[in-house]
């Protein structure tokens, strides 16, 4: 198992965040760290899909988890359980969000630059995609329970992220779900988002999103 | 179908939420109008509960709904199609909750005082938690493919809900969910909490909760 830390974050200080993103992007770029935002509503999948991305990315580069929560301990353990990786806990302490300033704690608390790091933000749809982390990449999760049409209902996160995974299609007969509906509603808030339809539980599509983003932080480098 | 009304809420000016929401609740009551608060998560399946439970209750009172969104107009129009009851659409302008003042501004767009009103929060299991509405009842929805371990994750809005509605009890054989588990993690965030297992789309449990709101409603005038 990945060592596992917790840290409570303190509340950001700075009043323009956007300026302690780029100065964190900038830092991480220098140390050679790529850091991807991923975001969604609670349940989506965020950890079951970071795991499965991670086993298939980990022969290829150094990565680290950081797993934000209100207050709860066991995804972080979780994930370094079934990956190997470090991780670390944080709790936002009641926030529902994470700032670039508590990011920069949490990359802090890591003590390392690794290839890649992967911040589950908060499970929600609507406050992360107001704050920008510092991330290089921002990825959101829509599950297939939840409906085609969140797109249009939370716009923001899907014009925010550049990749929108959509995730559960093994359970695509089970639901009423369109998932060509559901990616017109995201081309609509974002022509230029990449979509990976995927189910982490059979690892369906996980090959195609894990070569993306391999191919991504080799350009990015 | 029912009337339908879009407004965009103004942000509350009031410092003391907790006090507008005790006078809202109290104006409520002078007038004879019980106000029910449902939170949760995107997808959950409010709109659908909402219909299934108002359908079941419409013989017996008069019923508005109130459906708070970020920026999105559909689910007055599908509520009120679907139950015939007047229905209000809340644009909350970015906003990832509802306090008591919008929920005031709700209530006046909607002009008058049904015997029940449903308010549908944004769907966010974080924030609304924090914000008292004025309601008389709390009511979150939890669905069987967000995981049983959700209450444990977002504590705050299992400890302010009276009654737990758990979700999509259709879906059991399709997804890792033990419901005896979760009952026991929202017990332990709320030992006072009822707790119902629903199936909004096939009409599982509907009835028994339809009773309960029925019951509660009687008592309370």
């Amino acid at each position: 198992m990945g060592k596992v830390r917790t840290i409570l974050l303190q509340k950001g200080v700075f009043d323009d965040n956007d300026l302690q993103a780029r100065k964190l992007r900038d830092y991480l770029k220098s140390k050679g760290t790529f850091l991807i935002n991923v975001m969604s509503s609670p349940g989506a999948g965020k950890t079951t899909t970071l795991v499965s991305l991670i086993n298939r990315l980990k022969g290829f580069m150094n990565i680290a988890v950081m797993e934000a929560d209100i207050d709860y301990d066991i995804d972080a353990v979780r994930v370094a359980d079934k990956t190997g990786c470090p991780s670390i806990q944080l709790h936002t302490g009641g926030m529902c969000h994470l700032d670039a300033e508590m990011t920069k704690q949490g990359i802090d608390g890591l003590g390392s630059f690794p290839d890649l790091i992967f911040l589950e933000n908060v499970g929600n749809l609507v406050c992360p995609a107001e704050f920008d982390t510092g991330a290089h990449l921002d990825a959101v999760i829509l599950s297939v329970p939840e409906g085609d049409d969140k797109p249009l209902k939370y716009p923001l996160v899907f014009q925010k992220a550049s990749i929108v995974i959509i995730n559960k299609i093994d359970a695509l007969d089970y639901f009423t779900f369109d998932a060509e509906k559901c990616k017109r509603n995201i081309l609509e808030n974002n022509p230029n988002a990449r979509i990976f339809t995927v189910s982490a539980k059979t690892g369906e599509g996980m090959e195609e999103l894990t070569n993306y983003i391999k191919k991504t932080i080799k350009e990015w480098h």
